[in-house]
């Protein structure tokens, strides 16, 4: 992990553009710039500024660039950051980071700015982590709980526990210091008290990771029922609407995966719907252990039928639904074809009726969709958990503090109490890189981006 | 062609990244900004500044940035220009491109910023056509072609010209306004001389569009040959060679066209090497109307031989070969398993001996290849029309001058020359923008990508 050198990577990402930034941190980023850029002495700059001029190798004039100017500690990584703008062209944007990778500067690794900018407390694990999944947020949802993690809210809840406890450990490690003395600095009661309500929070946390997954990585949802109901026209149906939304504005679609859609910013996310398609009747078949561990891993499921089956068929199936875990929506399609009494029998067992074909009945179906993920409440000023890293940190802690409670009236093991209490501490400082190794931090940075 | 009100787009290519620029221009580029962004107040700062802070939807949070700052006439447009780095989220991006519109900017239509750059004269119409290029550069010689443009090399060289011109127009301007005196101003041999002069430059810009065409669009080259000669194999050496050296900085490699290689910086384009693979016996089966034409299109061909072939047969293609007028290279495939004599034999045709599938020979190849196209000796200081329209320009400006040379010593027909002088000006101002229409620049502009 060293840092003492210069690192350059572009930012922004590949392919032709109208500009393209590259990205320079550490101690000659500054001058190493200065060596190939004709304009003003950037040396002599102040910080925060913008500096128009050529970007030269030898005699050859490389691109007219912007530079931007950040002496540190004023900057991203706290170290002197030069970010050059200049025309999106991959030929120039090669030739302008081989031409300072030969004056000296590195080729960055994948996160290594996010890295410095941890390292030198720029931001904690935490926040570097939030800043991986804003970069990667394609929703409403998704992108407020990045946010509030980068910003450090999350953090600031963590801080506080771990400060009460931190004063609580010094206190049992005087009194073993005086053990002889069968003196009592650190009240039990207090203690207990504290530790019980950490330990609220802690099942809060991660309790909300359930909320936090979904929301990081979508709600996955299975579409079953009998071949040919309609189950691939009603995807297409919800994805053709979301894809109209998605493309509004041109440039900025993404790369659209494929059985994704986003309500009301929450993603859904159609888990190998074309294996549940195969053996879509699989509420009959209960041999199809492959499918049946699918819908197990599906938040929810979307239960279809044909508006031409036999009523009591269909009563059955619903039945067979009902006795497993996962929530479901039951769906009606081809509606158009239910005479009123029909209609009427469906909406008794609380059916969805609808037309994927002519699209009748989305907006119901969606709100449907929303209504029993149940995120429509969730509190964003709440910290959420997103993170299977985190998650297991706060469980260790808990575990932990655990012991704690157990032993806390045991005066012979004030020993184990200050240990325990110490490994609760260490995994509460995993979590914001307090307490971190270089297996982790490795680990966390090349998941991100290069120029990052 | 509305000149006041503010565009917004996203000028890094779209797509996942650590950073995405959006940029801003027009009168209320930092008053829109202002808005949003919670930091410093954004009217009140120099240009050429870099500011931290939030931009926010109401109370919500959108992202983290960093705005640039450039008060006009000091950017691009000469207009207020602000730019946002913000995450490199898509859906970060759509969002603050969102919300200043819905504050009152405009989505920008492709190219509009530098075509705001030209109509308030920070850029000529051939400067702002060579930043397209620029973006569009691949490679070493299309790059400084495209670079020598946009700085003003070809602009200059066309100024001299037509203030030459336009000083014998004025006064030929006035001999008309003294018609009745009969008193000549402008020197006829001193105008033919100059008229001459010009056509030499015209000629030889004219005439450099050859060359500068193959820069820019590559060098159209034909793989030819009998079926099973290793044809494939040939193209897939060089190109494997090829995408080792474009591949070398992670993350620059840019999205490689099939058959296209780069070898010293010159671009060598395979035009639809399947096709003549099909009807690899092109040379011998004459009635291949399609596939002679490909031939005609190349500028080179690489005709290939096997070693096995009897000889007075390759000597019999190399003769028709020899009767058309496109060059090329003989190449001689499986060379391991020619004899001495047949080697030297070979040789004296000028064959290259390589082995395609083993990559032996594949330098004097590549060395070969550069010779036979002849691109080393350019004078990059010279200017190169690579454009077909200031191609078109120009021959029309020949056109006119020529009128010229024919009247000039025709007493009666001032009046002609007075007009075709003024065409030959009009020609010369098309290509500079000097004298130019809304179709002209719509059909240049529309070209360029959104963001620049």
């Amino acid at each position: 992990m060293l840092n003492n050198d210069t690192i350059i990577a572009l930012s922004t990402p590949p392919g032709s553009g109208a500009i393209g930034v590259i990205r320079l941190s550490g101690p000659e980023a500054i001058t190493l710039t200065n060596q190939v850029f004709s304009g003003k002495n950037l040396k002599k700059q102040a910080t925060h500024t913008l500096h128009f001029g050529l970007i030269k190798d030898g005699d050859v004039v490389v691109d007219e660039v912007v530079t931007s100017l950040f002496v540190g500690p004023k900057s991203y990584t706290k170290e002197h950051v030069v970010e050059i703008s200049c025309h999106g062209s991959n030929y120039i944007i090669q030739q302008i980071i081989n031409l300072l990778i030969r004056k000296g500067a590195r080729a960055a690794k994948p996160g290594e700015f996010t890295l410095r900018a941890f390292l030198n407390g720029g931001l904690d694990l935490s926040q570097a982590e939030a800043v991986a999944d804003l970069i990667a947020s394609d929703s409403k949802a998704s992108h407020e709980v990045a946010m509030q993690q980068m910003r450090g809210g999350f953090s600031n809840e963590l801080k506080d526990l771990r400060e009460q406890l931190i004063h609580f450990a010094s206190m049992i490690e005087l009194e073993l210091d005086f053990a002889e003395e069968d003196v009592e600095f650190a009240n039990r009661d207090q203690l207990r008290t504290l530790v019980q309500r950490i330990n609220t929070v802690l099942q809060r946390l991660i309790h909300s990771f359930e909320v936090g997954n979904v929301i990081k990585n979508g709600v996955p949802v299975v579409i079953a029922g009998k071949p040919n109901v309609g189950k691939s026209t009603l995807l297409n149906a919800l994805l053709n609407e979301e894809r109209a939304i998605v493309s509004d504005i041109a440039g900025t679609t993404r790369d659209t995966i494929e059985d994704e859609i986003n309500i009301n910013g929450v993603v859904f996310r159609f888990i190998d719907t074309a294996g549940i398609r195969e053996t879509a009747d699989v509420i009959e078949a209960k041999g199809v252990e492959r499918s049946l561990e699918k819908m197990r891993q599906a938040r929810l499921i979307i239960y279809m039928v044909d508006a031409q089956e036999d009523e009591n068929e269909v009563i059955k199936q619903l039945e067979e639904l009902s006795r497993q875990d996962t929530p479901f929506l039951f769906i009606v399609n081809k509606a158009e074809l239910l005479s009123i009494a029909q209609q009427d029998f469906y909406k008794n067992h609380n059916a969805l009726l609808i037309s994927a074909k002519d699209k009748v009945g989305m907006d119901i179906l969606e709100a449907s969709l929303l209504e029993k993920v149940n995120l429509s409440n969730i509190n964003t000023n709440e910290t959420l958990v997103t993170n299977i890293r985190h998650v297991e940190a706060l469980k260790q802690t808990q575990n932990s503090l655990n012991n704690v409670l157990e032993n806390i009236y045991n005066p012979v093991t004030s020993d184990f109490l200050a240990m325990d209490i110490k490994q609760a501490l260490h995994y509460l400082g995993e979590i914001t890189g307090t307490v971190t190794t270089d297996d982790l931090l490795e680990n966390i940075f090349t998941k991100f981006c290069i120029g990052k």
